[in-house]
């Protein structure tokens, strides 16, 4: 999987199918010539990063044979018009098609997180696994107050290839999740909470400074990313081809 | 207890009690006259803080006739050869006169900490709390991998008037000790760590944002400050004197 | 009292009561097995944050068989039109079920504030504290300018068994009051100001620089939080029950 | 693995086996007893992290039936005069004994930095990954100039079952070798740099911004950190065991 | 070229424009004068930065006998129906009269970009170029995961006077060019991404801290101000006037 | 001059006086009375802040028997669809009644800015200078590129009791007039600018470690803080009344 | 009064004088000749920063025919050595001649700080007061548990022309003096604190949020800048004299 | 030019220069070595950057067959024994050999400083110019107290191929120069000042958010930075060689 930026042909492509002038097929042909025709990425993830104007909001869009994430209710209604075995899931605001989900004999990949604010990123990482085709184990339910629950998912969690634990505010759930099992932990840290969370920084530093054994991070929200570090994980080394 | 700072003049008194050129009653007194006759300092802390230059190394001494903090081995030797029935504790830092504990009639005061890298804030605040006569109960083997073991000292803690919780790093320690008691917890980030852990500030935006219930903060290694609000949260308001 | 994260459920079960599809008692029953059946959650309050994407807004809603937090005038309409006891208070951004309210024989709880600026966050810290059955002494007139005024409050403040300071801007006030009381403060600082008020963050690192004695901080504008603390810290321990 | 603090314990346990009070293997009864006795962490690594007074310079130092990470020249010095068959490696500041070398049946782990300014960091996670019996892969002549030399190494990099890639200054590095290879990436930040570098945090925010695919983080020179993830990565699943 | 701020008076000449209050000739002449008369300023560009209340947005506009930089869609709309030979570039929010146009002998300048999300600043960077009379060659396809490409546009980046390399998130791609060719390179860091990226401080500091060979930096998504001074580089000493 | 929040209570006055239910005798009554009462404050300015939420914008005003600042377009229809002889500056967001403007016998207070986008906290320092009865100097030609103007209004500002000067972006200009005159300097920063201006803070930092000498400085965009303190400075020592 | 950087001659001069190879009549004269001969700064002050290397230490020296600050020890004898009017304020770090003082006719000017911790900065001010012929005010004694005593010396410092409130930590102290009396604060942030109070920043962005009436701010710890700003202040608009 | 990173090498071969079992010839056979062999370094710079530790203090040296950057007495002492024709410059704390200097045929360099407090930083640009065979312009009188001296080298630094300015504190001078010049300027800012100067990140920022024309930026203190990328200016794009 790899990451290009085409945030302009996309929605002009978009549109286009929306308006009937271009047919699905035309379109993934498109998306995928988009990527510049190289070799390597032409069965991958296209990731669309778009954050003119900083702030303002933002698409971050994926395409597996269509997967599409940081989609809105808008974008959902072109899509869905113009292509009709796609789904939308407006919790992890994510796009996919159903005819293209794939499956891969391995190890399933746990997600946790702490409760339903942090839900969006979850969802946006198990949706990604299950669409690439791994099994994505979800446990949503381990709140602040609830950290012993976490007893009663370890063993699960121990036969998970990979564990993704999406946490906000002062992010102290991944560095319990990693003392408590043996599998690689990858903590995704949210943007929920106010004031001093500075907008999910303080869930970001409080998950790198704790140092717990196996936990590395990725960036703030990204439960996209969260998602392709575990699936790499998740392939053993003799599986991934290279081209 | 309340704070003023009069190092200039702690420096040169203690120099003068080690130099035998005064006695320690003289010295008290003029201790106690340095607050400024103000009344309702007399039989109180005081709270010297002097960090002049920022960065390079600070005092910070608090004399409750005889308790200071924030003592180095230089400032041990000199305070404990002129004064007979001082003691110094090198973890903690902190120097105190041991003719002088009070004993006051109050639920003891939990201080739980992750582990012996946060044991100088922690012991720094048991040795306060138990110099005004309250009693410290130590909790110090809750690591980051056994945040299990808290449930272990849940009644324990239950049964105090207040939890002093000490930890570094990503400071979750607090948020998960106060998810399982229904006590007041004061949190004390410490400077452990490196990197991102910014010299504690992790662990303080941690504290905060958490929002953890009955949660509230000091600054950062401040287990003097800890152990002063605790001692007036396990005070009653009927019990407290006012000049 | 704990948190939890629920907006989701919230939402739903809202909306239906406000469709008329559920009745208040069910609705209540939902709420509390939103919690997850946590026996020691049951007649707790439940904390809902949800600040997805950050800044774009939120809302955090609490319930104590009916108390909830930071309710714009939209959720108030719906929760009015749903449940018959129920007032909102504007200022407050809180809603809460008259009928509910709770009376526990404990000292008075001080709320400060230095102005109207920061009223909101005081009020929801006070209403809080009356919800849960304690008695809320509200001073909202010891402006910047006036602090003089704090003397003539000061035998109210020493009648507490605890104190709330709520500040803006520079964060001074609470050094202030805890200087001339005995009993502990709580400071909340506000998100009051502009430019190097940082959004709060001057006066949160003012008030934990402060070292004033008995002072604990918590997160900027969590009047909610503060009133949690502070009610705990007002039940002597041997009051609380543990389940 | 997982991680504990017993500096205190460590340092008088190093300083008796230095004054011949202390038998090796008594050393490492009493190494194993400090961490509690917990059976999980018994034939584990123990992180000693101590940072006191923050910026002053710290000892992490870990065991595995001995290893010893940020061990400076008189920690070599009183552990080489009290065990035989220990090794100093001063460019990685570690130590650890030469007859408990493990070998585990796995595929190599790469390690990649840009020069010999992130050496130290490189090393520190190179040979922790040896000692616990996986097979580090180094390339250490990958510079920011020489970026296109990833390309000789990719072959190699894509049998690995996992690539550590240590990066100062901008933190390049680790988003191109991720562009390139198919196997999970573990970035570590160092704090290589100086002014804009702000001691690697520009470094840390690259990494995590930078959005390559299959790419997390870790604190700041943490190279332990990242090899322990690595090593966990690079056991599957089923091998793992679950005390 | 220099920069003034007149956003009052355009703002009132714009509208007299649009009405038809006022002809382009005058408003030529208008704008000229609002520039104080200044004999240097003459024939140069105005750059005219406003951003009022700080985040809300702003509009920053260049005119060289019209250049206007920032210009929204309805800035264009207004421009439009005053002037007939003005075009708008939506991509680069760019205003510009198309027969005005210099013609420069000097060398191309490059403008490197890694994909369309930076496209917008690469642009306003390379329509300034253009309008001043010098030769914009543009490489807009190196994303993250094809930095080799940068390979097969060395010798065509060798060949121009200077190399403007816009990018956001890690911003790494200038040190990589710079490695490759012996031509100052201005860096441009943008405002995509989100999280650690920081609104392009993320890309920004790494872009400094670098110290790539050659590089120099400019503000966060300042197209127009790496133009100009790309232009000042592309100019010999004895070519430029001074009045 | 001193500072009261009364927002609520503003909106409510401004409220009914728009809607004929109040006059505006009754009015400014009112205004007094919010005041509290308070002896001193009775002639004074009221300095209203409200920034609820933070970051969404704000309303603050300052009477003086009518001085209002940050008053939006709305606020401005409804000030004086009420009050007969109040005025507007929508540059400044200032509305002041003009029957009020007092007259001071004092040396002029110089108010110097970089250009047209400094121009608004410019204003308000202007305007709210003339409304206390002192005399507003206005300098708003020293643009970045034109400092040596400045030599032009030396011998001028020199004349001044006190000067102000606003600039946003580096912040460069208080630097350059203090090093040329010999009278006060007060130095706004403003927050102008976009990336590395941080929002004011660039230009504020920059102000502080200038070290020029006699410049102090106040809040970003803060005119009216500035003109108050310039008009302290403008009046001796003997000539203030203290009630 | 101006600065200017000249530590490398100064050096060399000190050097010389201590060595006898430098009379003190030569000394000035060079020290004059210094800072370039420029006619407007020979009876002025001459400011000399030298922070080479950041956060190394530093020496920051003025003359005003001999005024020097930041002076340690070293440089104190090296100074008594050669010249034998000199003399040392430990506590302020300052040097200076004892035959050089002026006596203008002016208002005093207050100098206010909260303890013996701040009073290194607040001596730089008073005796670079002194030095220039204004009469400095010293209240030393106003805590922050007693800041009500601010009350008792209102009246002499509504006398003053202006007054310096120096204050560490959350920086209260201004506000408070500010709300009291009618003459010009300046604020003087000091770095003492440790942890939030982040080197000085807390108390400076507090007393810029303060938005207290008639407060200015200068740099962390620059007692002589507000000493400088003061004076000006201090010195009526048709007394001072421009070359 | 481009940079490597080899300070072990380094190390070890200045200490077998200076120990005498290594020749100069060979020592700079194996600097060349150490870059790998890779052709388009053979006649290059090498940058030697390491800062293991960050704040410990670090070396970044630079070899053009001989020229090293932050080199302390320590190392000159060292190189001097053992190189005959080496010459030290303790202010730019640079190293370079006599014999090695080359002459090209190009416009001069400036290189403009406010003082002698930058000067460290402006020589360190100034000899790696003249290294390379460029021809320096110093500047070094133009104070912030002086900025209408640069009036008086206008045309001078016209007739520069370009213009490197130094500057501390608040960065102006750079906006300055930039202003009265059509040369491209690069602004280097330097870690000169205390408190809000924040080790030159006011500076940094405030040279960054200036938006002066033509001005582009390097890190902190990187004057060899700035001097690479002016002789990179400096050389005719037909003029550099590109293997």
């Amino acid at each position: 999987m790899t990451s290009v930026d085409l945030t302009g042909e996309l929605n002009s492509i978009l549109t286009d199918v929306a308006a009937g002038r271009l047919g699905i097929g035309e379109a993934l042909r498109l998306l995928q010539r988009a990527d510049g025709g190289n070799g390597h990425h032409r069965a991958a993830f296209m990731n669309l990063d778009h954050a003119r104007n900083g702030r303002t909001g933002f698409i971050e869009a994926v395409y597996c044979e269509l997967l599409a994430t940081r989609a809105n209710a808008r974008h959902a209604e072109a899509a869905i018009a113009a292509i009709p075995d796609i789904e939308y899931h407006a919790d992890a605001r994510l796009l996919r098609r159903l005819d293209l989900k794939r499956k891969v004999i391995a190890a399933p990949v746990g997600v946790v997180s702490a409760g339903t604010s942090d839900l969006a990123v979850a969802e946006e990482a198990a949706l990604t696994i299950e669409t690439v085709g791994h099994d994505p184990r979800r446990h949503y339910d381990v709140g602040v107050a609830g950290l012993h629950r976490v007893t009663g998912i370890r063993e699960d969690l121990n036969r998970c290839g990979c564990v993704i634990v999406v946490a906000g505010m002062e992010g102290a759930l991944p560095s319990v999740v990693a003392g408590l099992i043996s599998r690689p932990v990858i903590a995704v840290p949210t943007s929920v909470g106010y004031g001093a969370a500075l907008g999910g920084l303080a869930a970001l530093l409080g998950m790198l400074a704790g140092c717990a054994p196996g936990v590395s991070v990725v960036n703030i929200d990204n439960g996209f990313g969260a998602a392709v570090a575990a699936c790499r994980i998740n392939t053993p080394a003799e599986r991934t081809s290279h081209e």
